[in-house]
C-alpha cells in the first residue's frame, strides 16, 4: 500500500476532510467486471449471475461493545468487520460477492489507523474475492463504528438455513472451539492466565480472536453437495447456535461434551478447570465456525466435502432429537444448554 | 400497530434484551414472494427479476451529527433513515426492492421510541413497497445510530449516473429548494426567525426537514424514458450536487439564481435577506430533490415525464458548459459555486 503524506501518524480524519477520505478509500477498491457502477455514485450496481439468488447480510462492530482499541489493532477491526459478514453468508451456503462499508469515525480517529483498518479489510476481501462496491462515511460523536453489508449468491436449491434439522440427524462443527474466547481473555489479561506463547509472540488463541477466518469454502461446499440439513455460524457461541437451530427446526439437540474439539490453547488455559473450559466453550462467542446438522444418509457426501476441505477438521459433536430440549451430556451428568451471550441486559 | 406491555414508556432496550428486540422488529416486516429467506436467519436471500441489475446503497444516521433528538421525533428518524437511501436509489433510476436495518442503540433508549422509529420507517417502506429483509441490532455506548442498506433494480440501459452530462444539456431540479434548511433553522430556533406556521402547528419547511420525500417515481421515470443524461440527489445541497455532476462528467455547469424554485417558507424566512436566501439554498442539505441534466433532444420526453408526475414541479435552472467551471449567475454578478456541506473539518 502506498502511503500519502497526509497519512502521517497524528493526522485525524477531521484534518483531511470527507472527500479526501472517500477518495482515499475508493482508489484502493478493485472492481470486477460484474460491477456495473462502483463506488463514487449514489449507489452501487451489480449484475449477479442468472439463475442464482442474491444473499444480503449486515453486521456492525462498535468500539467498546465488539472490540477494545487498547488491544485490538486497526487491521484486526477491518478484518473482523468483513469476516463476520462472510461468516453469515457461509452459513447460508452463499459465495460472497460484494460489500458496502459504512464507517462512523470519531473526529480524532487517525488517518493512519483508517489506512490500517482498510489494510485488514481489503486483504481478506482480496483473498475471498469480495468487491467493496460502495459505502458511506460519517463523523461519530462517540465510538468508532464499522458497519458492513455483504451480498453473495447461491443457487435456489443450495440455500442453507437454520430450519432443516430433523430428529436422527447428527450435529457437526468445523474447526476448533473456545480459542477466540481464550484469546480475548489473554489479550484483556483478566483474569491473568498461563502464558500461551513466548513473551512478545501472539498465541494461536489471540490470533483466532483478532482474525477469525470465515468458513466460506466449507459453507459453499456443505450447500452445493447437499450435506447440511441446517447450518449456522458460531458468532455468539455454541450454546446460542445449538438453541437457534433447535428453535428454527422445531427439534431438540444433545451435545456430547467429550466430543467437543477444544483448541489446544483452551486446554492449556483451563488445565485445572474442566468445568470452566466447558462453560467458556459453550458460551464464548467469536469462534465463527459453522455448526451444522447432517442426515445419516448424507454421511458419504460429508466425507467427500471433508476431503475437499483438506486441513479443516469437521467433528461430530451431537445428535438431533425429538422434542425441543437442548442439552449437554458429560460423563457425569446431563445438563440443560446454558444461555448464550446477550448484547443487552 | 399493536403495543405489547413491554413497550410502556420508560422501558429501555436493556430491559427487554436483544432477542425480544429482534422479534419485536421482525414480526412487523411483511415479506413479498421474491424474498426467499427473510429476517431471522444468518442473511437474507432475495431473487431479483431476470435481466435487471441489483442496485445497493447504504447510509447511516448518527445522533448528534444527522439529527438532534430534542426536536426530531423517533418516527422522523426512522422515516429519514429509509428516505435517504431510497433517494440514492432514485438518483440511479432504480426501483427500490429490499432493505437491511442495522441499529446501534444506547442501553437507555426507550422501547417506545424504538417502536415509533419503526413506525416511521415501515410507513415509508409500505408506501414505496420496500421489504425490510434483515438487519442487525447492537448496543451503542454512545449515540443512537441507524444504518440502513437498500437494494433496488434497474435495467442495464436505464441506469442514471453522475457521469453523462454534456455541454449544451440543460440542468433541471425536481420540487422546491431550501425548505429543509429553513425547516432545520426553524426547529432549532437559531437564529430566531419569523413564524412560519400558527403556534403549535408544523410549518411546511419543518415537515420537509423531518420527512423528506424521496423522488422514487421521478428517478425511475427519468431513467426509463431516457430523459436524464446525469442525475444526483441533493442530500448535501445544490452546490455539492452541481459540483459532483460537473466533476464526474468532466463539464462545467452554470446555475441561474433567478430560476431557482425557492420554497414558499424560504421566501418568508429570508424576506429581507436575498443573499442569505441564495447561500442557504445553495449550501443547505437535506432537500433530497433530484438534480439532473437533459439534452435538448430529450425535451419532448421530459414533458411526458412531467405530465406523468402530476403535481411535482420540474424546473430548468441552468446549463451545462464546456470547461470545468461551476458558477452561479445572479442579475448583478457571476459567482463561483460555493462549497457544499462538509461532514469533517
Amino acid at each position: 500500500m502506498t502511503m500519502t503524506p497526509t497519512s502521517a501518524t497524528g493526522t485525524t480524519v477531521a484534518d483531511i476532510g470527507e472527500r479526501a477520505l472517500v477518495d482515499r478509500i475508493t482508489r484502493r477498491l478493485p472492481q470486477p467486471a460484474w460491477v456495473v457502477v462502483g463506488p463514487g455514485d449514489d449507489a452501487a450496481v451489480i449484475e449477479p449471475e442468472r439463475g442464482t439468488l442474491d444473499v444480503l447480510t449486515t453486521d456492525a462492530l462498535v468500539e467498546g461493545v465488539h472490540f477494545d482499541r487498547r488491544f485490538v489493532p486497526p487491521e484486526a477491526i477491518g478484518h473482523r468487520a468483513l469476516a463476520v459478514n462472510l461468516s453469515d453468508l457461509a452459513a447460508m451456503g452463499a459465495r460472497p460477492r460484494a460489500a458496502l462499508l459504512s464507517l462512523a469515525l470519531p473526529a480524532a480517529f487517525e488517518v493512519a489507523d483508517l489506512d490500517r483498518l482498510l489494510d485488514g479489510l481489503l486483504a481478506l476481501a482480496a483473498s475471498e474475492r469480495v468487491a467493496v462496491v460502495g459505502g458511506n462515511i460519517t463523523r461519530s460523536p462517540g465510538p468508532l463504528m464499522v458497519d458492513l453489508t455483504a451480498t453473495g449468491s447461491v443457487k435456489r436449491r443450495r440455500v442453507l438455513t437454520r430450519a432443516g434439522a430433523r430428529a436422527g440427524d447428527d450435529v457437526y462443527v468445523t474447526g476448533t472451539l473456545g480459542d477466540a474466547a481464550v484469546g480475548l481473555l489473554s489479550l484483556a489479561r483478566e483474569p491473568s492466565g498461563p502464558a500461551l506463547a513466548p513473551r512478545g509472540a501472539m498465541s494461536a488463541a489471540e490470533a483466532r480472536y483478532l482474525r477469525p477466518e470465515p468458513r466460506v469454502r466449507a459453507g459453499v461446499l456443505l450447500g452445493q453437495q447437499k450435506v447440511a440439513s441446517a447450518c449456522i455460524d458460531l458468532s455468539d457461541g455454541l450454546a446460542d447456535g445449538v438453541r437457534r437451530i433447535a428453535e428454527a427446526s422445531g427439534v431438540g439437540i444433545t451435545i456430547r461434551a467429550d466430543d467437543l474439539p477444544f483448541g489446544p490453547d483452551v486446554r492449556t488455559w483451563f488445565a485445572s478447570e474442566p468445568a470452566r473450559m466447558l462453560d467458556t466453550t459453550l458460551r464464548g462467542g467469536d469462534d465463527y465456525e459453522l455448526l451444522f446438522t447432517c442426515s445419516p444418509r448424507a454421511r458419504g457426501r460429508l466425507r467427500g466435502v471433508t476431503a475437499l476441505l483438506g486441513g479443516l477438521p469437521i467433528t461430530r459433536i451431537g445428535t438431533v432429537t425429538k422434542g425441543r430440549d437442548t442439552r449437554v451430556r458429560t460423563p457425569a451428568d446431563d445438563l440443560p444448554m446454558p444461555e448464550g451471550f446477550a448484547h443487552f441486559g
